[in-house]
């Protein structure tokens, strides 16, 4: 078989490529290992920025979504007892973002892939690809090796796409000498859940607590999906549904209303994420590509990870259209630093709102007072908070 | 002898507290330990923000300011072999800071208080102060022993601000329960230098580099203030003055101008300053005050020493004011949680400045690009440049 773009993955971002690709009248193939039940059930982020929701429209995409997706327009800051709202549409000129989880986004993506995309198989695992070099030559098409219903199968291709995600085969493609990688760990973890639960709050509540960080989101109006900071290496089992209700409570608190509380539901699904920064550059080797998670990966407190892997294959489905439309590769030739540079500032901005937000358990107290005082300057400065809002809603994507 | 003000320290803050004082018709000691000569001469800040000058003029110690300080509309940033210019009257509606060094504000308020201020002595080593209690009984007032002139000299004051900088005995008054420090020290220092040479640059330089942070100042039209971040435990005499211009050269080279250099002349001053912050909490215990550095220490990179304890001199020259007319003691009251949101705000900036552009030795390479992407955010945000502006340039002072 042979296509013009082998995407690696279907999760969210190889979906959307081939998406964007169909309508470009560019045909490509996608390659997911897990069967389509795991893909659609997977439970990762929840926060679209507006340009993410403006490309799911345009790609007809954006039906669900505009149905069962809940607008925000801004989010609460809680720190020292107190309470402070950042007003998204009033300090970026109209922005703001949805909460749509991106399980949602694949179940919708997947629908439409199989409803008349090009091939999308699941199950189907990636051994090798070869033939990928630096060259440009034509006789240097890659060839992707893997098993499919129990057989070995092959894949040429123009182009192959890593949306396979940080555990994925295709970042191993860029040899030793050419890939520079760059990463931080965290000391603290998430404790993520799924509760039956109303949320009794109509926009995210990020909490600084010297108890540590605590995130209140929602999936509907009948289920929240609440985080607490917790030590890495914890097990969720230790923490019993109470202990998670009133860690949450008193990580809330606010000294004006000591009554406020989270309303309890059954807690349906419990996990521990760890935290963690990473940027593998360059993201393009030969006519291999890395997008999204394969390339990069932030802490999720900014709620960026999915968004940039949205800015990576809208960069990259313009350049193969541009390549199609002309002939010329100087928009693949310049994806990837086009892309780094929005890469960069989401990874500043997500370890800007990690660092200012949790308790790392060696911070001195001065460093307490310091995010204190940053928190407080976001409350009583435009220009502070219109710089957490312009990058929470997401900077403008570059042409 | 009796004062209502005894004031230890005759630094800039504690002069220009005597000099708020007078004007205000209130009477006040200062006691100063070292010489005038000593006093005179030392090396310190040299930029004085917006406040800083309007203070300064309404005291009356403005003029040979006026005639010889150089306003500056402006810093550069250089970072990557770049150059960025941050505008402060474009980010701050007009507000603007002036190169004019600590040593001579002191001159100017040494003269202006010993032609017709109250008790200004030098060589006055305080040895103890007594009657400090958190009492505000009448005969709660505090006496002040020290020595002048060979001979234990006694001054009983209604109130005492300690003015003695961070080495200073009036710090230790508060008692242990009472007194809260928090600290950080820096993994580096700065090798200050004065060099007969012009500055070839009409504005701050504050340069980024894999080689480490340097600054380019100035005092005069012919001579230059360089700074280079060093190793903690630095000897100065390990630089000689051949190898501090080529690593200054080699800190603020410019990809598109290779040919820049910085003028070179006579070295006649060469110091390694540590990095400190500090805090101690609250500035206020009895009727004792701290002001500026016996309260609060911040790297120099944000240059908000100086005007930070000029800050608290102003908020204490007004709860003097307003005792003395009204009879409350509101303001006083107030003085120490009216001052820490300024100092924090500004401890804060410190940090960030210092952090963004010192090569910390134990940073990693995701931490170093983190730098950069900040420095392209200050450069491309007209928000992220306008918080540095208002920052810099001093946020209003609180009333």
């Amino acid at each position: 078989m042979h296509t013009t773009v082998g995407i690696i993955g279907g999760g969210p971002s190889g979906l959307l490529l081939a998406r964007l690709l169909h309508n470009a009248g560019i045909d490509s193939v996608v390659l997911e290992r897990r069967d389509r039940a795991y893909v659609e059930q997977r439970q990762r982020a929840g926060i679209l920025e507006q340009a993410t929701v403006d490309v799911l429209r345009a790609a007809g995409a954006g039906e669900r979504l505009d149905r069962e997706g809940m607008p925000h327009d801004g989010i609460e800051l809680r720190y020292g007892g107190r309470a402070h709202r950042v007003d998204f549409p009033a300090l970026t000129g109209g922005r703001r973002v949805w909460v749509y989880a991106q399980t949602e986004v694949v179940k919708d993506l997947v629908a439409l892939q199989l409803a008349d995309g090009g091939p999308l198989y699941f199950e189907a695992e990636v051994h090798a690809v070869e033939g990928v070099t630096a060259s440009d030559r034509a006789e240097d098409r890659p060839v992707i090796r893997y098993t499919h219903e129990g057989r070995e199968k092959t894949l040429t291709c123009d182009y192959v796409v890593g949306c396979d995600g940080f555990h994925g085969v295709t970042r191993g493609m860029l040899p030793e000498g050419v890939r520079t990688t760059y990463e931080r760990t965290y000391p603290y973890s998430w404790l993520g859940i799924l509760a039956d639960a109303p949320p009794v709050y109509d926009e995210l509540i990020y909490a600084h607590s010297e108890r540590g960080f605590a995130l209140a989101s929602m999936r509907s109006e009948s289920v929240s999906r609440l985080y607490l900071q917790v030590p890495n290496g914890t097990d969720p089992a230790d923490w019993s549904d109470g202990r998670i209700w009133d860690e949450l409570d008193a990580r809330f608190a606010l000294d004006a209303n000591p009554e406020w509380r989270l309303k309890r539901g059954t807690v349906t699904s419990k996990a521990v994420l760890p935290m963690r920064s990473h940027v593998t550059e360059p993201m393009r080797y030969g006519r291999v590509f890395l997008a999204g998670d394969a390339a990069h990966i932030v802490p999720p407190t900014g709620a960026k990870g999915l968004n940039l892997a949205v800015a990576d294959v809208i960069v990259l489905a313009r350049a193969f259209a541009h390549l199609k439309d002309t002939g010329s590769t100087g928009l693949l030739d310049a994806y990837s630093d086009t892309c780094l540079r929005r890469v960069w500032r989401a990874e500043h901005f997500s370890y800007f709102m990690t660092t200012t937000l949790h308790a790392d358990p060696e911070q001195s107290p001065f460093e307490t007072r310091l995010q204190l005082s940053q928190l407080d300057r976001i409350a009583t400065s435009e220009h502070a908070a219109a710089e957490l809002a312009e990058n929470y809603t997401g900077l403008p994507l570059a042409q």
